[in-house]
């Protein structure tokens, strides 16, 4: 997306996340085999959008706020090119849980 | 459409857009390589419907306003020819973001 | 249909267009070429129903009006043949915008 | 049906009709062409049911009286034979609109 | 279903009919030809459920009484077999008629 | 199931039932034939959860009661094997009736 | 999940579960023959979500508890790695009942 220097701001109750990369070596360095490389599905939220619609027109907030450490779903998210960075938007409920 | 010198004004929560050429330049000028042109996703909002109607026939804003700076999802919309020029019919929740 | 002298007043959300035929020269007289002549897709609304019901049963009153002149969608409507002339039923919310 | 004598009371928002012929002459007696004969979607309409039901059980009233003249959809209605008479069962929101 | 003795209380918006034996004979004892003789789709309610529920968990009275001679659908229901005797169970909303 | 000793409680809907065996015998004792015998869809209420939930977020309780003798429908119910007896559990609305 | 020391705290009506596994041996430490040995379909609630969301925002709080034992359904869920341990993602109305 060419919009350099640009702020993206989520639609309704779109939260945009980046995907973090799986830890490949313990906290001692050694590398962790392939099979104990979790898939990645764990996302850090970069912003998220005012939330959904109520049937009578009332947004109802997100349960994602920006910066939080969450896992997504196996399948889903939209693929969002920002400045050469690999982003992703989800809606709010397809959010599995959070990490703390 | 031969609606010439007419205006088109949306219904409901229809948004209409014109989409942005993507950059082919750096701001230096030099061209970019086809890989990081980014799909055309892009688009200015040309205008936009009265928004969308709850179950009991309240009318609710769309979230996008005239001028804004969005970002389309990869799919849908309706391609408008309005005197020579393409513009797009989406609705106002199928746009993903605002890019600020 | 031979209901000759009737006057068709659609039921509920149901707007009664006819289509307007495409310009085929310009303001001067002078042929447009195949490609420049928009399909047939511009209407001129010829009567309006009551409006749709709300799941409490409460009529909200139609976008549409009679005489406005409008811009159907690529697919949809039923045709009628109304004394000899090709008219055509849409739902309210079918219609894509004015043009003013 | 062998119900002979018995009057048929639609249930909720159906609505009982009768077909009506399409005139094949002319009002000065010349027989229409076939392609001028409109096929057969004018109906009388015999009987109304109390309505459909809101979502919290109110009965709101059908768009159509007993006695009114409609323009029926292309499909749709289930046929029924009173004494020996094909009419047709729809519901309320099925049918197009009234010829006045 | 050996509940011999045992009365059967539909649950909720169900209705419970006995199918009716067309007709063979005119009033005059004369046999009706094959033709004439309607499909079997007029029966007799036994017994009503208490009602269908809405969104909000409050019951609706079914429109179909005990006793009342009603005009069933082509098709649906579920056979029961009942000391014998093959009832039908429907939702209210799928009778389509009284006959009074 | 190796619940051994623990009670199990349907949840909001969901009722556990234990299918009647079909008496094979006359009162008298003579051995009913094959036809005779009605499939096996009769059942004891064995526990109720506490209802289903109205879209605002209310319980509504179930039409059936434990210890209720009830209908079931012809395909549908999980089987569910607690402490070598095999029950099932339906949701209350699949309960076509009650006998008493 | 290489959320090592982090807690996973389910969004919405999601309830994060641990199945149990099946006894193999009677209580007097007999082995169980396989067709006594249940499907695992058995569990513990690990951690619960705050809630499913009504049509007009309000969150209604799960049926299940931290520390409930609880029985799944066949199908469903969603495995999640936590730690080397694989725990299980349900929503709370898939859950069919508690083992008290």
């Amino acid at each position: 997306m060419s919009g350099a220097g640009k702020r993206l701001i989520p639609l309704l109750d779109r939260v945009l996340v980046e995907k973090l990369q799986p830890k490949k070596k313990t906290a001692g360095g050694v590398l962790l085999p392939e099979s104990a490389i979790s898939k990645l599905n764990e996302a850090k939220v970069v912003a998220v959008g005012p939330g959904s619609r109520t049937q009578d027109g009332k947004t109802v907030p997100p349960s994602c706020r920006e910066g939080d450490h969450v896992l997504l779903p196996e399948f889903g998210g939209s693929a969002i090119n920002v400045d050469g960075k690999e982003l992703y938007l989800y809606r709010d409920d397809e959010i599995l849980a959070k990490l703390e």
